[in-house]
């Protein structure tokens, strides 16, 4: 191995030290700051944000990959980090560090003002901030693209999905939106002549709801020594190596929204935890792209975790956590709650046949923001438009409208594509999955995962960034990613097909 | 104003943000973070420290100053702030990278033996951590030193206590330790024969301990927009600018150790809190120095809070957090609880009367220890005979004797002696503020503290470091510290005179 591979190595060693402070810190803002700390975190997390691109700039970056290209004596894993490095390399030398202070700062004052906007419903009162944030994620594309040949959007698409493009996207989401509406249709008209599923009652105090949360966790093989489960506003899996935080919100009216985000967050975070631990600070060793995680947090939320197999192990451990008793609380009847099929207003909250519908609409949107052919005054009206259209539904307000989500006020334009092409991804795997691993299913039936996680570990998780997307998933599942088995999927379990 | 100045001022914001963000990152390893990251979050303190030193040490900082002292255009504040940059150039610069680096990663591994080797009351497992931190810091404070012309043991000190020096610490120690045990026998006669005060029973839920102290801390006036109150092994005061966090840990037999420890808690905040806004991010906006720190939490928890009148204000809150009846909870037995004097082991437990003589123990040791007249390996025997000699008690264990305190582990060399020069401090203030201010003693009896804080923010906290130590003193107070009035203060809570 040559000394340039050897410092190459150490340099990103102390890129992931700084890159898990931020983590943390931002772990901190979202779940523990004080409000009248945000200017000062933000001018923190600026700096950091700018150290951390002086880092991944380093001039001798660039001459270290050349030598190193040349090194004969490396390995697969050393090779791929080659590649990774040099991807991020040129990605990141596309910025100047001025825009990237600016950027953080905007975020941070825009993430801010989106708290208060979504509790008041006022879009008015996000609009300068979020404009800024717009106007240099543009900007941001457009170095980037510029460098990589690429649409501002496809840059910015890049980040989160490597080797993604939305020309590939717009054919798979045409294809699902045209699927769709249709098929919601005839779903709702089925579920409509099924026997009631009336409502377990409430109230479901936080704490039991916590429990019950940590429960399910452990028995997914979550590893507390190296994470912790939070409350805050917006659920996520976020933190560091070794320290993989998620959190979740609890409503005491409704116990299953946050058991299904936990679900969904230790998707994320059993991704995370078993990341190559020899590879864990090394860009080779970071999870392969957001649709891959999203894959995972949808396979354990709607591939596992909403089958009829699970809900037969999770109903008594429902009833045992909150002492209810009568006909909601058998397994048949929550089973169909968790399939239930509504035409809903909020992303976070829908069942996963008119999930796609929220994101198709929401990727529209930010592809013609970021290309300029949309004001963003009118975020909006396209919004409740849009929702009309895809979802029959129309928002009474912008808190449950396009103040909904983080993503845009946090500058993750580029990023929601992901969710439904991880959607398919999660389909697609859990069914290599099942059929590879016949205990899985049936594991899954009385709580044990291991069969499961094994498989993912092996399969996915362990793998890091070795492999392109592509190339992982092909030898995950045979080929590479196409919409046939997510369709399939929802037709058997909705349909019965 | 020179460029070289504003230079220095913008330079100095950036330390600051990065300061900020080891600050929540410290707080996050002692209150929230999980066992399993301890190693990734060493890598990452590591890191931070090494890139803040980089930046205090960056060598345009000797031009700048250099060019800025003979710059006729400042006004006090921006002199006073040319002073402490060059008091905190002239000592960062004696650190080469490597040993801040090798000090970090020491300490965050020592921090993590000393958690277990305390619960297991086991010296020896944290001997090994516990000597690199020590080699480590002797090293420090020869390097600092010979810059300074000061011994090893004297530049560690005037880290924490700037223009401290442990010849006249000598002096004032040596006086009390001859003043004290004569002292403390006398006051237990006295308390011999008072009536007996009966303990309120508890048991003391946490929550309700927890909303007792953050009803107290509001009382105060701690301003909960800009700060939290947490659990945690070791109670300290820490976080950010604008975001200054407090913890405690609740005994649920006991309420009073963490209520007197959250006012002391408080009592720091206060003086964060009140640092003068306009210079929050600069070096003479900062706190001055550690015994003055200390005063103001041993002036709300030890003069004010002890004070019969708060007591009198505090009694019935007590009362109803608890639900108690009977004797226990009138304020007149509640105050000879408060002012018990009592041989104990535990430091941060002790009361006023006996605290000196903890601190006196660990002045002399770390004196020893860093002049390399002692092996560490010997501390425990050298402690426990010190505990005998001027308290009159043995430690069962380390737990109880010289693993009770994380300030060693964690790299706090020099610190010890500002609790009690933080006492006379807080003495000699409170004395000046009540002459000066004679609503300050009433309105505690009433729990309005606004007399209190006013004065303290005036002529304390809102001065942050313009003036030296001394300077300062003299303009509150009339005169520098001595130890006459906390030992009239002694004189009169405990003996009546």
């Amino acid at each position: 191995m040559t000394a340039a591979y050897s410092q190459l190595a150490a340099h990103f060693g102390k890129v992931a030290a700084l890159s898990n402070a931020v983590g943390i810190l931002q772990w901190d803002s979202d779940v523990m700051m004080p409000k009248g700390a945000a200017e000062t975190r933000a001018e923190s997390m600026a700096l950091l944000h700018v150290l951390r691109h002086g880092m991944v700039t380093d001039p001798r970056i660039g001459d270290w990959l050349d030598t190193a290209d040349g090194d004969t004596g490396l390995g697969d894993w050393e090779r791929a980090n080659l590649r990774e490095i040099r991807r991020s390399w040129t990605v990141e030398t596309a910025l100047p560090a001025d825009l990237v202070e600016a950027s953080s700062k905007a975020i941070s004052a825009s993430e801010m003002a989106w708290r208060q906007a979504r509790a008041d419903a006022d879009f008015k009162a996000l609009l300068p901030y979020l404009a800024e944030v717009l106007k240099l994620q543009r900007e941001i594309g457009r170095a980037k693209g510029e460098k990589l040949g690429l649409s501002a959007y496809d840059a910015l698409l890049n980040d989160y999905e490597p080797g993604g493009r939305s020309a590939k996207i717009d054919a798979l989401f045409d294809d699902l939106a045209d699927f769709l509406p249709g098929f919601i249709e005839e779903v709702l008209a089925v579920q409509a002549r099924r026997p009631a599923s009336p409502a377990p009652e409430g109230p479901f105090p936080v704490e039991a709801q916590r429990a019950l949360g940590l429960q399910m966790m452990a028995a997914l093989g979550y590893d507390f020594e190296r994470g912790r489960l939070d409350i805050s506003t917006h659920p996520f899996c976020g933190g560091a190596d070794s320290d993989v935080r998620i959190t979740t919100r609890y409503d005491e009216t409704d116990f299953s929204r946050a058991l299904m985000g936990v679900l969904h967050e230790t998707g994320h975070a059993l991704y995370e935890q078993g990341r190559p631990q020899a590879w864990l600070s090394q860009p080779v060793g970071h999870a392969r792209g957001m649709s891959l995680h999203e894959s995972q947090s949808l396979l354990v939320e709607m591939q596992a975790c909403r089958s009829r197999e699970f809900i037969g192990f999770a109903a008594p451990k429902m009833l045992e956590a909150f002492g209810g008793s009568g006909p909601a609380w058998q397994a048949d009847v929550l089973w169909r709650r968790y399939t239930q099929v509504q035409r809903g207003l909020i992303r976070v909250d829908a069942d996963e046949v008119t999930y796609p519908a929220h994101v198709i609409l929401r990727y529209r949107i930010e592809k013609a923001l970021i290309a300029d052919e949309m004001p963003l005054s009118e975020l909006p009206g396209v919004w409740n438009a849009q929702m009309r259209e895809l979802l029959g539904v129309t928002p009474p307000d912008d808190r449950l409208g396009c103040l909904q989500d983080i993503h845009w006020p946090s500058g993750g334009w580029g990023y929601f594509p992901t969710y439904t092409l991880g959607a398919m991804t999660a389909a697609q795997i859990f069914d290599a999955a099942c059929r590879a691993e016949p205990e899985i299913l049936p594991g899954i039936g009385r709580g044990d995962f291991k069969p499961l996680v094994g498989w993912l570990r092996a399969n996915i998780h362990g793998l890091g960034s070795l492999y392109e997307t592509d190339e992982l998933l092909t030898r995950a599942t045979g080929r590479p990613l196409d919409a046939g088995v997510f369709k399939a999927h929802l037709k058997r379990r909705y349909m019965g097909e």
